[in-house]
């Protein structure tokens, strides 16, 4: 099978044009298959304000109320998704901007009302991947917004971890999926104050060991769930790191063995 | 050839959540390859104006400075075009929502400062349409926005009937292409008052007779002007009606005989 990379990235690198434009150079310099996964960092947050509709998060999470949705949608959808679109084009890369809804990409159910309503969430159901598929052989490169849609009209929120990871999952069947989540720190830390603690590769065992432990805490420990997850659902790597190391062959290095 | 039907719609139909519900049902109705283009009525306009951007209008056309730019990226290429998606997915339609700069479909050229600088507009240098035939050919369904990129990593404003000119002129070597701009009245009319007086088919000729007559004056002109001009192109007809009598064989045709 053919090597497919997919390439989280979201926060502060997303939203400041210097640190997107070099992201979006290093993501040109990959070779073979590829795929961007983008968040929204604070940009959505910051159109919210400007409206005076207020932003209102839940454990990490954003309430979308109807308003809400249409901002994200214009940030998401529009706004990011096109400026990297156009850029990715100018750096020769053959970019297409997807949201979920496009071509019945990610259908999501609304997210379960329980004690809080996050209103027009998504939680993803079911991932199309054979026409995306098709057009990955093709050469077009997919960019995908953390957008998806509930088959019944209405786009959802859905967030960009969980839109990477379900796409690798769908493509591992087609490709031999590498998913990177790219973040602040270099990847897995031993030590939190020490950045250049950075454990090169880590397994299940080895993981659990370290919970245990109490070297890996906190954020990290559901980031990993999903990349363990991942694995078992056939994706060959997942791969931790900083944006500004993309290609480097550094960071943290999960698999299955 | 197999048939293509290129519909735009744009203005009020687009504005309100009933009229464009109507339309996409109708839309959805019609039988064989299909390509939804729409405008964005005067949502940027409201956008521009809850964020206090003054819009700027010359000649009809908005002056597009960087921020003017970011409002119709958002509202067009975001809200508006995945709202559209969304619920033609909802119909059972197969809808992909695209830009020019996707799948680097449609390059522009930042229009050149004469008298009026225009901003980040742009006027139509080449529709690559292989992969997008191909798309069609699929069973997609491409609804495009009225956004190009001028392959310098800038998104461009673009008007919509440029855009649905341009795609169906560039598709007519592939299909039997059928252009049809849905406006707010019935089609063209001998007698402005009387909205049941519509030509039901005209040519060049007759045309050019009714405007020596002073019958078709003012913004009707420059349009049938570009519908010929289709026409010589090799688009097989453009009919010109109501965007509420959308598949009903009504407005007026024009051909090239």
């Amino acid at each position: 099978m053919s090597k497919l990379t997919i390439i989280k990235v979201g926060g502060k690198i997303v939203e400041e044009e210097q640190s997107l434009e070099q992201l979006l150079k290093d993501f040109s310099q990959i070779e073979g298959y590829k795929i961007l996964v983008h968040g929204g960092g604070r940009s959505a947050t910051k159109l919210a304000e400007r409206l005076g509709i207020e932003s209102r998060m839940v454990n990490g999470r954003r309430i979308t109320d109807l308003e809400t949705l249409k901002v994200v949608t214009m940030v998401y959808g529009g706004l990011v998704n096109k400026n990297i679109v156009a850029k990715l084009q100018s750096l020769g890369i053959n970019a297409l901007g997807l949201t979920g809804a496009d071509m019945n990409m990610i259908l999501s159910d609304k997210r379960p009302v329980k004690d809080i309503d996050y209103g027009y969430a998504g939680d993803v159901k079911k991932v199309n991947i054979n026409i995306l598929s098709s057009l990955i052989k093709q050469g077009i490169i997919p960019v995908l917004a953390p957008l998806t849609h509930d088959g019944k009209g209405n786009m959802l929120n859905t967030n960009a971890d969980t839109i990477a990871g379900e796409t690798a999952k769908a493509l591992a069947h087609a490709f031999d999926v590498s998913l990177v989540y790219c973040f602040e720190k270099k990847g897995v830390l031993m030590n939190e104050s020490d950045e250049n603690s950075v454990i090169p590769q880590i397994n299940k065992a080895e993981f659990e060991r370290l919970v245990k432990q109490g070297v890996i805490q906190g954020g990290m420990i559901p980031k990993l769930h999903n990349a363990f997850n991942s694995i078992d659902a056939g994706v060959k790597e997942v791969i931790i790191t900083s944006a500004t190391e993309l290609g480097k062959n550094t960071g943290t290095r999960i698999n299955g063995e």
